[in-house]
């Protein structure tokens, strides 16, 4: 079985899919296009991408990959805690740090930390912590890289400053992508959908009412401008209710009152906070 | 008067700055965070920043910054159209592009473009489009830059392909944010609340029963974790009604039945596409 995630190697989307692959083999792509991609085509059974971070959001093109391009299932999803630390060489002091190196969202992450701490250092989007940590490496500038200090010593490098990320309860929802469904049931089981409804007063609303009458809990909901329609909007929903039967027949009912429904997948949420 | 917007110069947010301050003074910052603090701070009287894109989604940076950092209102917003161009210098040909360099957010709305017509193309991110068509002026190599292309004059460069973002329709919608509310009514008079509920059963669509017994209809709703509190869900919602006082009524009952409330503004739409 080969689990294909987000690289480079080294990142919090490795620990991810290592979770999910529990020794099966795990195999870097170059963006989550081309992991969902592979997970379509077969030449990963399946694929591991973040979905919503705490304290950055959605991650819109994973929604907007699984809506639009590909017809995949949710299979799982994981809440892994998030610990962003300040990596350096040997011998740099803080005070001295000119640049911080880093992806844009961890860099978004410590933007207190960086304000508070670091306020004349320049902060240098990469395309990976593993990235950053490979020109901190290669610097002889007392320069610092954002990422996950298991990492660090890859790169010859030492964690000075842990967990300085703004929100210190800050995780990842990460999902298990695979081509046909699995089948769950039991408790913490969740439900996604994506849906459209006709730009007019109240047609959310009739969406929801469905969900009250079958006492299905709406836990998250998103509205995206469609993709080459920017005027109509589609919402990205996740779902709870023990009652399989009952999502069921709510979603029957949502059909008949959408102008699209896409249902991405029923699956276990694993929480590691 | 001072408009201070998200920098460098030559960026969109720089012309939607131009857009509303009408020949008055723009001054540029280096994050929407310092933009926002700037007019919190009275050395900007307005701030111009983006909230959401059509391809990207919300900008969570300025939606947290103003649900929680400041209290500021949005007096107006702006849809302006975005085209991306890919920038090169004089004499550089497609077919020898090795990399191309941008802001993350132009990269991610052209990652189509890119895969089908420069699929070995290296991407490089960078702090913004302006930085990035510096450093192709300043290069050798072929490589490529993707931003606005009234401003590859300024670095000396020319497009070579306009409109190569993915949704040929693509938009980013500004707000104009400012210390002291505007008054406003009339048509395309759009609120913008932000309220959390506790997370059980039915509690969110409670607040959409009292939108939709007032007819207020709700154009955009988006769930974000909590900041420090990741189990708890903060809601961002735009509304739309043409009575000023249905809307009133319907949140001094939305008030009662939320355990927070903001109102980030209500202010006139204008519409460039």
């Amino acid at each position: 079985m080969k689990y294909g995630y987000l690289g480079p190697k080294g990142t919090f989307s490795h620990s991810a899919a290592d979770f999910f692959a529990k020794g099966e083999e795990t195999v870097p792509f170059t963006s989550i296009y081309n992991v969902l991609s592979a997970v379509d085509g077969g030449e990963a059974d399946f694929g591991v991408v973040p979905v919503e971070n705490s304290t950055e959001g959605s991650i819109n093109t994973t929604l907007d990959t699984l809506i639009f391009d590909f017809d995949l299932n949710m299979s799982a999803q994981l809440n892994m805690p998030i610990a962003e630390s300040l990596v350096v060489r040997e011998g740099t002091a803080i005070e001295d740090i000119t640049k911080v190196l880093s992806h844009p969202q961890p860099l978004a992450q410590c933007s207190y930390y960086l304000r508070e701490n670091l306020p004349s250092a320049e902060t240098v989007s990469v395309s990976s912590t593993t990235e950053a940590m490979r020109q901190v490496s290669e610097s002889s500038e007392p320069v610092a890289a954002i990422g996950n200090k298991i990492s660090a010593p890859m790169s010859g490098l030492k964690g000075l400053k842990e967990k300085i990320q703004d929100d210190k309860r800050n995780f990842t929802q990460f999902a298990l992508v695979s081509k046909k469904p699995c089948s769950v049931s039991g408790e913490n089981t969740k439900t996604t959908i994506a849906f459209s409804v006709r730009n007019e007063p109240g047609s959310l609303f009739k969406i929801l009412s469905i969900f009250s009458i079958y006492d299905v809990n709406m836990t998250k909901i998103i509205s995206r401008p469609m993709r080459n329609r920017p005027e109509e909007y589609v919402f990205y929903a996740e779902l709870e209710n023990d009652s399989p039967k009952d999502i069921e027949e709510s979603l029957t009912m949502v059909r008949r009152k959408t102008s699209f429904l896409k249902i991405l997948g029923k699956y276990r949420l694993y929480d590691l906070r």
